[in-house]
């Protein structure tokens, strides 16, 4: 396979936020080890749970920021800092994403719902990548050829939805899958280099599956290594005329 | 065309919520007007923009009551106030939505979006019908034929998404999509005879359109009682196959 990434992404700079744990991580990771990129920017939310991410630093290539992307004040503040030592950015990769926390349990059935934790969903799961999209525009208009993509779920397409259950957590990648075709349509417009796309990571052994994986045949459940390289062979092949498409982890498309 | 609905709903009970004006008052007009329907309960969120609401409560059908249908407490009360009087709901429907205010404006671009707007949108247009399913389903469970509905939007399909813009309403509305796809999963299960269905007015004549009603073509442009007429006509349609889909006014499929 030829990655067309690697031909256009020349020194290229890369932004990964949620990239304390789980996928983000392994995002930073490979992008680290790929002699195309020279510059990496890695948010984490809490300093407390950033000992894997803030461990890489050693490497002169990354740059940690702490970041809670749900605020926007924080965001501009984050995109002005990348701004201050670099001119444009190539790829941006939200991993920011909640299924369950200590107080939080994907809901069963309709009797489980209820507002604050419907609401939590929204403002985890949908609001960053609006609000990164917002912010980290000039950067991306500055690239030849960018990508703006976030970790959507194929749980989230309405259309292939069989099974019920998990209200907040589909809505609010529904919703996130809304943001990003409305995004890609806006970039059509002003920024065609730049591609948008919600990406479907498959099963990945992290924090939020962990609950889940019992029915989930070891095949299927990817360890994050595999999971960030079949996402990274996406981004690098994805064509202006795939902006605005929902992918699943092995390049085939998901309906809506 | 033979309407369904009369002969299922003998002695119906609707509940339409978000009363106090545009398509939901024209609801209880309509359903007041309807010898099939013994009671119509109204819920309205300000007392002081109900009046139109309120003028019609001389007829002994009408129930009004006070509802902020995103406040779960308020819901459940409102619920429990109907089942004190009545062992069954035949038809709910939500019409509760925010397009603009005197403090919002859809975004017409990514620039135009912030944080409290965008969550906003999801509190207004989201979250009610949720808290409505799971309050409400006890008493729709008793019927022998109930109809769940909520004004959705075209707008609000991913698929269809051609023009952009109106990140937050549209975001909203797809995750509405969602939740009453979920539900009527659930629903399947627990309760087939109840029948969940996301409904598109197409345009109507009422506060919501009013400042977007430049470019609509005349014959586009609905009256409150034609809109209404349309979709009762699509509600005395629907069978449980039909539940958990999408329908435009026309009685049309619209994907996600």
């Amino acid at each position: 396979m030829t990655l067309s990434f690697g031909d256009q992404l020349q020194q290229g700079r890369a932004l990964v936020v949620g990239a304390s744990q789980g996928i983000g991580l392994g995002f930073v990771q490979r992008l680290l080890a790929d002699d195309r990129v020279t510059q990496v920017y890695a948010t984490y939310r809490q300093l407390s749970s950033a000992a894997n991410l803030l461990a890489l630093s050693t490497d002169p290539k990354l740059v940690p920021i702490a970041l809670d992307a749900t605020d926007e004040a924080q965001v501009a503040v984050a995109i002005a800092q990348i701004q201050a030592t670099c001119d444009r950015l190539d790829l941006l990769i939200n991993c920011v994403g909640i299924l369950h926390s200590e107080t939080m349990q994907p809901e069963k059935s309709l009797r489980q719902l209820n507002a604050p934790q419907l609401l939590k969903y929204f403002e985890i799961n949908t609001l960053p990548t609006a609000l990164l999209a917002k912010h980290s525009l000039p950067l991306l208009q500055r690239s030849d050829r960018s990508v703006f993509a976030a970790l959507s779920a194929k749980i989230g397409s309405i259309e292939d939805n069989r099974l019920g259950g998990w209200y907040g957590y589909r809505a609010s990648k529904a919703a996130l899958n809304m943001l990003l075709k409305t995004l890609a349509i806006e970039l059509s417009r002003k920024s065609p280099h730049t591609i948008v796309a919600a990406l479907h990571p498959g099963t990945t052994d992290t924090r939020l599956s962990a609950p889940f994986q019992r029915n989930v045949p070891p095949e299927k459940l990817f360890s994050v290594d595999r999971t960030v390289g079949q996402l990274l062979t996406i981004i690098d092949a994805l064509t202006e005329a795939d902006s605005g498409s929902f992918f699943s982890w092995d390049g085939s498309r998901i309906p809506w």
